[in-house]
C-alpha cells in the first residue's frame, strides 16, 4: 500500500542517518534510501524538514519525522512487535535517554572540535572533554549492559544506536587527530567490535577508509570557510 | 514505603523544574519539593546529577532522573495509569517530541538572548529568531490541538508542558525587553491563558511579578560577570 511506504532521506557518512538505518534494520522494515548529495538539499528534504532542513528524515506514508533520536523512538513505537529498542523499564529508559542526550549535546561537540579546532588550548580542551565523556560512557556501559555485550544487554538498544552512530567517526577522529579516544576504554573498545559486527549494523556501517576521505574533505572545507 | 518516595530537587523560578511539577500534578503524585538555593548546589544535587549538576532532578526511591523532558517522559511511563501526557499515536508523539526539542535547542536560546544581549544586531537577531519560532509554534498548535484548548487537545500534554514551562518567562521577557512575543500569536495567547488556569498548573506557575524580580537580578549578574 502506497501510504505505508517508508523512505529515508539521508547520506551514508552521517552518524545521525546511520542511527535511523540501524533501527529500521532491527525492526526488519523495508525502506527506500534516498541519498542527499553533499552540499545540496533536495526539494523533498526542504519540504519534509522545513524547520531544520537536515537529514535524516524518515517519511512514513505521508508523515515526515525528523531528528535521529526521535526517529529511532518512532520506529520503536510504530513497529512495536519487532525487537524492542528502548528498555522496557521506565527508569532504564530514562537512563538511556539521558546518555543519548549527553552524547549529542555534550560529547559530540567536543569530539568534533578535536578535528575542527586549531592546535592549542581549544583543541586541548576538546580532547580532554571528549576523553572524560567516554570515561563516563564506559561507566554507564558497565551499569546498563548488566554483563551483556551491549548497552541494551544481550542485544543492541537505544543507547547502542545513539553512540554507535558515531563509531566510524570516533575511529576517524582518532586517526586524523592522532589521539586515543575509545582506545582508553577497554569495555567500549570491545563494545565497538561487537556493535560493528552485529547483523543490524554491519551492512550499513561506513568503512573507516571511506569515512576518512570524507572527513578530510569536510575539515578542509570548514577550516577554509572559517578563514573567509 | 520509603523506597517509593518521590523528591524533586528544584527552584521555583526554573522553567525546567516547573515542567516536572506540572507532570507530577497531572498524575497526582505526592512529592517532596527540595528547593535549591540560588547560586549554590546541595550535596544531594551534586550526588544525584554529577554530570550536569543541574536542576531539576527527580529522585524516585533510590533512582535519580535528570533533564526535564526526560523526567516528564519518565513520569508518564512510570505512572502510566494516570492521565496520559504524551500522545498515544506514535506519529503524534514524534511531532510533540520534535517541537519540544525545538523549544529547548532553538527557541529558548533566542528568547534568553533578548534579555542578555546588548542592544544592537545580536539583540535584533535574537528577537527575530524568537518571534519566528513562536510563529512556527502557533502553526504547530493549530495542527496538534485538533480544535482543543491545548497542544494535547482537550487536556495538557507533553508539548504544553514543554512550552508552558516558559510561559512566565515569556511574559517577563516581553516586559523587560519591551518586546511583543506571544502577543503576536492569537492562538498561543489564548492557549497561555488556558494553560495558566489549568488545575495542574495554577498552583505552581510562578507569579510574573516575582519572576520579574528574579529576572532583573539574573540579568544584572550575568551582564556584570560577562564584563570581567
Amino acid at each position: 500500500m502506497a501510504s505505508d511506504e517508508v523512505k529515508l532521506l539521508g547520506a551514508w557518512p552521517s552518524p545521525y542517518v546511520l542511527r535511523a538505518r540501524i533501527a529500521l534494520n532491527i525492526k526488519r522494515v523495508n525502506y527506500e534510501f534516498l541519498e542527499e548529495k553533499f552540499g545540496t538539499k533536495s526539494d523533498l528534504l526542504l519540504k519534509s524538514n522545513p524547520v531544520h532542513k537536515k537529514i535524516p528524515v524518515l517519511i512514513h506514508g505521508e508523515n515526515p519525522i525528523a531528528e535521529s533520536l526521535i526517529i529511532v523512538q518512532y520506529i520503536d513505537e510504530f513497529w512495536a512487535s519487532g525487537p524492542q529498542i528502548l528498555p522496557s523499564d521506565p527508569y532504564n529508559r530514562a537512563v538511556a535517554r539521558f546518555w543519548a542526550a549527553y552524547i549529542d549535546d555534550k560529547w559530540y561537540p567536543n569530539a568534533r572540535a578535536i578535528l575542527m579546532a586549531d592546535e592549542g588550548e581549544a583543541k586541548k580542551a576538546a580532547l580532554q572533554g571528549a576523553i572524560e565523556g567516554l570515561n563516563l560512557l564506559e561507566d554507564a556501559f558497565l551499569k546498563c549492559s548488566n554483563g551483556g555485550k551491549f548497552f541494551g544487554g544481550d542485544k543492541i538498544g537505544y543507547l547502542d544506536i545513539a553512540l554507535g552512530g558515531f563509531l566510524g567517526w570516533i575511529r576517524v577522529i582518532e586517526r586524523m587527530g592522532d589521539v586515543t579516544l575509545i582506545g582508553n576504554c577497554p569495555n567500549l573498545l570491545k563494545w565497538g567490535e561487537n556493535f560493528a559486527g552485529d547483523d543490524s549494523v554491519k551492512d550499513v556501517l561506513p568503512e573507516t577508509e571511506k569515512l576518512f576521505e570524507v572527513a578530510k574533505f569536510i575539515v578542509a572545507k570548514t577550516k577554509a570557510s572559517a578563514k573567509h
